[in-house]
């Protein structure tokens, strides 16, 4: 059985800028390969994870990290431009993800799960949610006209897997290398590594591939949920 | 077995203008029969949904539009006049659905399902909440006074009976026309029909209460969850 | 608002002799005020709860006991007749209730929660379930005809309110009395308040129904799930 | 976004002659147009449900009604043979199963949801979920030899979609017509379509495909869950 | 089995000046005893809840009476300021509480569970969320510096037990009397008990600690579950 | 936070061979090294899980296998005694697991998930969870007098973690030796860890309590559930 992504056009909406790599970059790869169009999108500016030995100007740095990963993928990349742990529902910060919704015109998003473990990755779960619907509705203007139609919405799995009932599993197993390529992109948060707040982030991550493809037969694995909600849940 | 609606007070807080007709208007007409007093409060003016051929003063004619299927019911009328896309479980949306609710004095509210498909029935659905509560602390100041007890309350179906676990089903067997007909006054939603972020209204409230009747036994149903909640649970 | 029992034919499907008392005794007595006709069938025969100062005949005490229980209600009694702990799903069982659901004729079964904390609760769930369906169906020979149509189906509580999420309440506020008189029918099982595997037993019932009722609003209340499921959920 | 079904063997496993029209013909119809090769295996003979006006060899005529609709399909017919409302999930009836599974060889299998409306559809989930996983090993000796590997396990929704959230959507547009005639060919079913246990089947089938198409933006889809057990969830 | 609380460091994160009493009192007392350090932090005032003859500074009482219950416990009091029923999940109120974190420096916090009955409630849970997270996350400029790791984060029952499914339940057989004495140290709130919008407190409190206690074996008890969350679960 | 087992009687019912090992093992060193009896309940033989290169009398290699990984532990082993693939909740297997409960008086007995992957492991949840509480009632006759209470039930994780929501994580860093060299005294099963149904044994562990323990920030962890039913859920 084999989900096909050709001729998609997938937007992963993600609160930082290294957690494309954690949670769907391996599906973002394979989607690529097939044929499909990506875009990711990063609502911080991963402006408040200094390492111990602080990085001058961080948000600039991660920037630049965040354009290397997408480009290893040959993603579209798109910048909230928000403050780390100050991400809200808003006004502003909707239609700032309209506007990037209107510019990529999905097919699909990625958003993460509603009730994962930082409360940037819950608002930007509600931003992408409101954006999926409101980026067809002519009602909100942004620069960009509107679209032709809601994407369709996928819940990403959790960091660590906490409390995520995965909906189904997709393959990973050939596109491991270009998903630890993306995160050996992101030096000045890797450098994090043994500091407070921080496991190291390879480890974690092949930990949660490997446990979801054990999961589900394969070597590795993406975890995700349909988005139940009109609109956004689309036969395949 | 049945359910009496005599002597309650019924407020339907709703999203949008057609909101009500959509989820629950077959239960409202049948508490009306019953003798009950009913309620219906539109939060959102309904300023966004422009059908194809715009409409010039859209939110005025979606207020006439209300008020018709209102008095088709025999239910009063109350509007919170905020923008459409834009509603907030925030300090003045909240004193101002208290205060409906210390007009109206409701025994009963049925307020949208906390995972429904639009942020603004999300945040109707936080509103109607914290009102139900809130309308009876006299700590809350608004014009008219606290009420001696909060209503219950009841989460409606969703749109498209996504992810809604019925705790029950109100027959509307007999009020199916007047859902109908309140539907038919929203002829400037209607005219939206066929264009791209609406299915034909009609064939969708057809759909979900025959589907609601037939998974309960009757014709047509309405279905409805309490709210397990500190004195919004009544037992019957 | 109040649900309306008139009539119905409601029967409560329980494991042991006092079950029907901890669970749904009030409810039953409300509907039988209300007009409704009540059956009880108790499937074991209390066969094995020895009090400390072991009575002889225990099943015949027991029955004299449920007998005068079910006086007390003006219901009529069925007995299963199997042995305590040992109630299994399977055919003969299921023949014995389908014919039990035939002679009573229920518009209403209220059985078991299907997660309650003794297997003989769980087996008896499953027979009723099973019943409320196969009572109609005339491919199941009895010595009663098939009924004309499966009746609706409700979960009751759990011993303790473990895992028991409540659909619904019914206030048994006036009813208190005559449970608590059911109860005192049941003194061989009361005689073994203070042994080894049982609380108190009124306290337990007290504590539920008080607990229950301040859960909605009520002085006591008992709570229930609509099975959801073809045919035997019903709209009100 | 499309599943690929090509190079499948899919098994519907179901409990009663009509089971597999009404939740997953669709489904089985386009995976054989994707080039996968079918199975639909009926546990129990239909021997139980009479129509009003008696056929005399019922069970011979539902095998005969079967057969046509397998037919249509392009299936192979493989029969439990077991009585209505009889099934169990016992040593037997596994054997069986699990030398139906080793026959026709499934890559994926298809079964009743755990909390489906009726006791052999219960059990033919319990059957099925066991088979999926003993198919496979060499311990359990029936007449064929084992298989490399336990077949992926999807539940399929419930009769009237009561209690069932969707993992995933099926889009079955193109494949209405097959699913309707396959229906057509149950004659001795559909007489029965207005006596005492079954709303007319046509009308409850286009009901659910239409309101489980509607949900995901298709004009006809069918409802499906990843059984997420060790060997049976796959990533796609 | 016991859970052992010493060298840990408790916070108690509340919406208003009662709240501890009424969920987590008894799991305070006990743990001070084994040698924890206690802290509670109450967000709100207690500033709207004035009792039928009406306190002239509201909060000043409340406050002088939560120093007083602090002082039975041995617990430091932080106090959040805010006004009741205006808690939100905002900037200034998270710095505040990450502050308040990193003054007490726990290894424990306990929040209210994110659905219970009062808008304040939800607040304080999503703020205790999201400071359990960022008082160690050096971004966050506070006047304190930010701690080594978050401390674990435990869910509180609700208020009447509704929705609430316990992870684990805490013995508090012991520490009923000062978990009493505290909630006789809030007079102005106590006062209220006749008026409108609630229960008599003491009444209301009993019968939650007994219900749990009966429902894990003991006398009295209080109910938990972890918040599965990175760095927030941990293991015993 | 610790929780200490010590004069507990901790008792684990597992399927099959291996499945302490894997699910508990370290759980039950540490309780030991508390100073806590343990008791290892194999209920199936292991009889069919033949090794490529069949081993001749495979019953009484793992009863051998099985003695060697119980004395590592210092743990008292009780076998069920029946065969792989055809474990049944029915009569004689509750009563012989009643007496196994009666002999090694229990005050906390570890059981299978109810929805683990695998009839015997579901079978076997079922039996303890029966026998947990029959054990303490003397109307149950085996050979062994009834205990004076039931013992506490907790349900063990799953098999690679699926669909279980762990209620709290057991720390066993310091006990994954003695874990891995019981694993290791499994020889005949290790043996299949390249055939058709299984993963290497030792790799699946790992995976899992690596998995468990990065979700509770220790290195290693087991994860368990408190069965919510009368007299089995014990506040600590």
């Amino acid at each position: 059985m084999k989900l096909q992504f050709d001729h998609e056009r997938v937007l992963a909406v993600v609160a930082h800028p290294d957690d494309a790599e954690l949670l769907c970059a391996g599906t973002l790869a394979r989607a690529k390969t097939n044929g499909a169009e990506i875009g990711i999108c990063v609502l911080c500016q991963g402006d408040k994870g200094q390492p111990d030995k602080p990085v001058k100007n961080l948000a600039a740095t991660r920037r630049a990290e965040m354009q290397a990963a997408a480009k290893l993928l040959g993603a579209e990349l798109f910048l909230g431009g928000f403050s780390d742990g100050e991400l809200a529902d808003g006004r502003p910060e909707r239609l700032r993800l309209i506007e990037i919704f209107r510019q990529f015109r999905p097919t699909l998003a990625l958003a993460h799960s509603p009730e994962d473990y930082h409360s940037d990755h819950r608002a930007a779960s509600a931003l992408a949610e409101s954006a999926s619907w409101s980026c067809a509705s002519r009602g909100h203007k942004t620069k960009s006209p509107p679209l032709a139609a809601p994407p369709a919405l996928w819940w990403m799995d959790t960091i660590h897997m906490h409390a995520f009932a995965p909906g189904f599993f997709v393959d990973i197993s050939e596109f491991v290398a270009v998903k630890e390529k993306m995160l050996a992109c992101h030096q000045s948060q890797l450098a994090r590594g043994q500091d407070r707040d921080f496991s190291p982030l390879l480890d974690l991550m092949r930990l949660q591939y490997q446990a979801r493809g054990t999961q589900s037969g394969v070597s590795a694995a993406e975890a995700f949920r349909v988005r139940l909600a009109f609109k956004r849940a689309r036969a395949w």
